[in-house]
């Protein structure tokens, strides 16, 4: 698209009022990227609206304009899924942050896409609720940004991702028409679900403007510990095997001693609050946490869980004693990635996905690639989703090194996609993963992209993420 | 359609064999209706595929000559849902019948559409696994009747519906294209959510031929007991504070004293197995069941619930002492609804849904509306869900009766509906509800139609139901 035409800019601005626009190029420089990934591409304008009926304008006027519109919350996608690749308006949805209600009497809470999932959780808390997909980026990442990406996290294992929790939409379709799927109820069998098409769309189908999210009551007890293995490979085993127990852990983390010293070195280095980030070191490291409305049977589980680390060769459990050391073990684990950044510029994140069963693979695929392309791969995993990541921390401007990183990730995700996984649990496709759409996807790849012309025929909607076309 | 041209009907014999496919006239009366519904409509012929190529080339002929098609499974709809009202061809997929894995490592079963829901639930049962939605109907119901419908039924408080046990599905589409969605791991966030779409879409947008589900282990222990309420109204306000408390109940059914009392008469009356089903009678009365790996929650649970019960004047609470008394109280539940079908020839079910505290409201508005057009209602409810039935065994040919038995489900529905509820929580629309849909969806009514007919342009698939264009 060419600069965006004055006109435009001044219906935008009569749409959300002067001071909600700006084309100042600080401003579009600041939105010219999300906050981990290398993309780099500057809006022509960010238009900051308050309420529905302004994103029902401001859509009417670029579909028929034929503007690209990029919705964007906090901004913590690492693969450029909130960047303007074909310019136009980045809609910053972070002025629609009213929590609308906390239903406490059926567990539901209806918010805008704006609020920050960290502030739900801080109000729902007064009442004894959570919302549990908890994501390291909590206190910056938004609900609408959860939505569109399927976010899930540290404790997806027991709790499952944002999609298991949302019921209810508000959304605005291309066309500025305001339409609601689903209802208030814990269930339906009416008509289709398009409450859960538009969960994980990324922003491609419609502008979420309003969801109605299940909370849950906070568990009472908390059973938290590492264990610490001589393999990395049967410390992965290890999990499958609590995986078919039945014990449902409400967190089971993997990190290997790559990622411990790292994050030991740096976050002392770095220091302030970070400095506290610190691992017991060992080949394979497991933080598992039980929860519960009861001790007794918190206190069955780990029995259960003792023994089958013990069978796998953990050589110790760490049980946290008191909260204090929980919060430290927690503190270290979602460091990892804050602690990684500052070692180069940028960070890879992959997010692969196998069934558990399949993760002691998975591990091994990402170590092997990085060998084989003489790379520092870091790993890291929620281990009862079978959802492993690799990090790499690289410098952008070495050619040769995004080169090889290139063909890295390539391999992993391949590999993964050969074994019947998929190339993301969590973080979503953005810019960055596109290719991959088809090679995981085949015949449905089509599908998906035929819904995509429906819904916006125009193609406005975050252009230039998710499909090649 | 007119009668089906006998060159068709040898293009089909070809695909799937002469021996499974019918025109006999007697065949096809047993199949122009589903189980419990009034609905009556032969089709042309009825088809039995064995396999996915079989269901592909019967989709390409059908979609060239614009033959509606018709899936059906156990035929336990009751709205109409598998009947050809256009005439065409009655897919019967009970032959695609293969348990094909049960992942024990992973907890997961692939299977067939025809698999019945208590055939894999034996089998998953020799791993100590299960499939949760547990259907009044599951010797008869197929998986892939209660993937098209989003089943749930008496465990969903807990245990949820059909919809959060589906990862993956293969799908024939109208034009023959064989799809997968999904992938058989425990999140994912690439590309669009089309497994999602196709639950609970009645077989109107593809025929489904095989269902990747989560399995979940066996509880070990379980605690199931009547409560006896003095108030209908009181029983649904303990209900919904069970539900806030955080308890989560496997089961939590509400069963009106007219139902208790119908079901005692009739079941004693028509002997057998039958006249063991046996309430003991109360004008509120609860069924309630918890269940968990370890006695000690289950213990502590109990006497929160005895607690929440007695402050709405439960006067009485009977445990089951032992497994046979447990099988017995939940006998006398499944009892309900074959019992009652044996009072008149047909019978009125509806399954409006709201929020669980609502549900003193939706039991009234089903009373009043009992009242006011003359008709005897019975009330029973997945009560922790909101999702509450009406039951009216009545008689066909009775014109007058069929006119204020409309007038009270219009009435009951529109109700639901102003309270922003669902007109189905487990059952679906089929051909019965489509007049409930633009009340209901509004706006999405339109968005859901448009991917209809993405979907299925010629409309072959199951015409006449969801959609009333």
């Amino acid at each position: 698209m060419d600069a965006m035409d004055e006109e435009i800019i001044r219906e935008l601005a009569k749409i959300v009022g002067d001071d909600y626009i700006t084309t100042d190029d600080a401003d579009l420089v600041a939105y010219s990227s999300d906050v981990l990934s290398s993309a780099f591409k500057k809006p022509d304008c960010v238009v900051m609206p308050k309420n529905t009926k302004q994103i029902s304008d401001i859509l009417k006027l670029a579909n028929r304009e034929k503007i690209p519109v990029i919705a964007r919350g906090g901004g913590t996608s690492e693969l450029g899924g909130c960047v303007a690749w074909h310019g136009g308006i980045i809609l910053e949805l972070r002025r629609m942050n009213r929590i609308k209600q906390i239903d406490v009497d059926n567990l539901m809470a209806v918010v805008e896409p704006g609020v920050i999932c960290e502030r739900l959780n801080q109000e729902a808390r007064k009442y004894g609720l959570n919302f549990p997909p908890t994501v390291p980026t909590e206190s910056v990442a938004t609900l609408g940004g959860m939505v569109a990406s399927n976010s899930s996290g540290l404790r997806s294992a027991k709790y499952g991702a944002t999609t298991d929790y949302v019921i209810a939409l508000e959304v605005v379709l291309t066309d500025g028409r305001i339409v609601r799927f689903g209802k208030p109820v814990y269930k339906t069998s009416s008509g289709y679900d398009l409450v859960h098409l538009f969960v994980g769309s990324e922003g491609t189908l419609g502008i979420v403007t309003e969801i109605t999210l299940k909370l849950k009551p906070i568990p009472k007890y908390f059973a938290t510990a590492y264990g610490l293995f001589d393999s990395l490979e049967e410390s992965a085993r290890a999990v499958a095997e609590i995986v078919k127990s039945g014990i449902n852990p409400a967190g089971l983390e993997i990190v290997d001693l790559p990622t411990q010293q790292a994050t030991n070195r740096l976050a002392k280095k770095y220091g302030g609050k970070l400095s506290e980030a610190s691992f017991p070191e060992a080949e394979g490291l497991l933080l598992f946490e039980l929860d519960g409305r009861d001790t007794a049977q918190i206190e069955a589980d780990k029995i259960i869980l003792q023994e089958i680390a013990e069978k796998h060769g953990c050589k110790e459990i760490i049980w946290a004693k008191n909260e204090e050391e929980r919060e430290k073990m927690w503190f270290a684990r979602k460091s990892v990635l804050v602690t990684l950044v500052r070692d180069k510029p940028t960070i890879l994140i992959g997010d692969c996905i196998l069934p558990p069963s399949k993760l002691p693979d998975l591990i091994r695929i990402m170590q092997d690639a990085g060998k084989k392309f003489g790379i520092k791969v870091y790993i890291i995993a929620h281990a009862a989703d079978g959802n492993a990541h690799y990090l790499v921390p690289y410098d952008i401007n070495d050619e040769d090194e995004l080169r090889r990183l290139e063909a890295l990730e390539d391999e992993i995700v391949h590999k993964t996609i050969e074994l019947g996984g998929s190339v993301s649990g969590e973080h979503g496709i953005g810019q960055h993963r596109m290719k991959y759409m088809k090679p995981e996807h085949g015949e449905s790849y089509e599908v998906m992209l035929a819904i995509k012309q429906l819904f916006d025929p125009n193609n406005i909607l975050s252009p230039g993420t998710i499909f090649c076309e």
